[in-house]
């Protein structure tokens, strides 16, 4: 048990024509753990519309890669300027996969950066390629960097033997490696600091019961899964003592949208006078939205939920709420903790 | 559709040796509708605990009939005195069927009293059979009627074309036939007065997306199933007007123990400005308790929770919780709407 039982979420493979992506199938988890391989931007459009591949840094990750997938295996384009042109194009397409995490647009516009960048200095369609390939590497070491320290500055606002909640699955799983709200966990269980995980199972998809209990059975954490209905019962009973999420989309007055299910919990915690921390990389910051109420939340379908359709009975399947600034004791980030009004001005 | 759609949950049906209980099997909803049919005390003690039977209101009938099954078709007292014993040694099994709803121990004492009082008066043993039929026809009778006139007083809290969202099933499933906050929102509708049901899924067991979805459906009352994680989103877009559940313990001090996932729904509709209605017959209040601490809260098998056992994750699966009643706005009984701390006192 430990870190080196859990696997690279996201792995780019190869530098030149032929590279793949391959990515761990959540959807197949925790029964097995199975890989996909993916040659295509639409390969991976289809994987993280599919939540195959799912969790905020993870497909801000996988957008960029995605575009540098269509450079090296898919374009026809015969110089700089056009393989720019076409990225622009892709990149919209990407960046629709799925509305809420801002990841995806970020990462999409990291690898348009650059390639813009480059493209001024004059590259060669070849070098070109190559600085995208390079971004990319750079891209997921960066993302575990920033999880590794964003988990020991989390770690450090832990009680000693602390009991924490969490909900969904903003682990390794949602990151290239290592995780957020769990990378908190993590790094505090390395120290010796962790008594309990509750883990909220996280309906209608699971990422809780699947995916984050996974991780915690792999990482030798001590974890009790529960249903998203107990978590009220077991603040009452003062068996929590810190509650930590992830994020999808942190808003410039620091209202912030995550899984279906956060915003409840922030208001349960608030109510026991339970810290509640927020824990995502700097990239999860969208300063162009003034507040939570600008967020577009992603509906899904009525399959999610329900196998048993009845007539006459609506499903309502939203996959994200938003939590109010006000309900969040500080957001954890690789630059530093700071309370949720701040976090926007500071990084 | 309407009410003449919906079974009757529990019917005891005969009046002599050979007599039967048919109860709806709630564990094939919503794909069928099925009946399984009981002639011995212990039959009925399986079909509540495996969940065939569920509802506090309709497991105290079922409690009560147990006994008079055990006396028509199992006894082999040669008279009344001895009758009286071994349904005083059956009633001990089967109030320990489940142990959190009151009412279960309350019908057992029903058919207990009323035994009793017919042997005080020198009844034989035809007679006292006789006697406890009588009286399970009755009880019968009267949780119906009772339901009734609690869903017409409910009713009346609730504004026009309201929005009302509910957990579990405490509808006529519940119940022997109406239900209690499904009664409150029948008794609205037919007066035309609900626009939406948002119905809690209600996991791990899912009595909301199963058997409140499939009453609704069969009442053509509107509805919209939601994961229970999903109420908090709902309120805080203005989405509901109420929130009506049932109980299935109410103490003295007006503490009161329903599902799992009640307590949460109430700090959350507190936190909203929502009203939170209780409703429940008066069996339901247990006087002998003086607040929540004291309701023994049942453990369920992890199985209900998770089909995937994952190494070294335990599953924590209560399958009430308890809600103070300073959280409760009303409870609404077919004597009345009271306050919570007053329910005791006045009913």
């Amino acid at each position: 048990m430990g870190i080196e039982h859990l696997p690279r979420t996201i792995e780019f493979i190869g530098k030149g024509s032929g590279c793949y992506v391959r990515v761990v199938d959540q959807r197949a988890l925790p029964e097995s753990l199975e890989y996909l391989t993916m040659h295509t931007a639409e390969e991976m459009v289809r994987a993280i519309q599919s939540l195959a591949l799912r969790g905020a840094p993870a497909i801000g990750v996988a957008g960029a890669e995605a575009l540098v997938l269509y450079a090296l295996n898919e374009s026809l384009a015969v110089d700089s300027a056009l393989l720019l042109r076409e990225l622009q194009e892709v990149g919209k397409l990407v960046s629709s996969a799925r509305p809420t995490a801002v990841n995806l647009a970020w990462g999409v516009a990291c690898v348009l950066d650059e390639a813009a960048r480059l493209e001024a200095m004059d590259c060669g369609l070849t070098e070109l390629k190559q600085g995208l390939v390079a971004k990319i590497y750079k891209m997921e070491e960066e993302d575990e960097r920033a999880n590794r320290v964003l988990g020991l500055q989390g770690a450090c606002l832990l009680p000693a033997n602390a009991r924490v909640l969490t909900h969904c699955n903003a682990g390794s799983l949602a990151t290239v490696f290592f995780g957020t709200a769990l990378g908190v966990i993590y790094a505090a269980a390395e120290a010796g600091g962790i008594a309990q995980v509750y883990v909220d199972e996280t309906r209608p998809v699971g990422q809780g019961a699947r995916l984050t209990a996974w991780e915690l059975s792999r990482m030798g954490v001590p974890a009790t899964l529960i249903c998203d209905n107990m978590a009220a019962s077991l603040m009452a009973k003062n068996q929590v003592d810190a509650v930590v999420v992830g994020a999808d989309r942190i808003c410039a007055n620091g209202d912030t949208a995550n899984k279906i299910g956060t915003y409840g919990l922030a208001v349960l915690a608030q109510y026991h006078n339970i810290p509640f921390y927020v824990c995502a990389p700097s990239s999860t910051v969208d300063k162009a939205l003034v507040c939570g109420d600008e967020v577009i939340i992603e509906q899904r379908s009525a399959s999610e939920v329900t196998s048993s359709e009845i007539s006459g009975v609506r499903v309502y399947n939203p996959a994200f709420d938003v939590t109010p600034s006000c309900l969040i004791t500080r957001v954890i980030t690789e630059k530093g903790i700071f309370s949720p009004e701040e976090v926007a001005a500071c990084i």
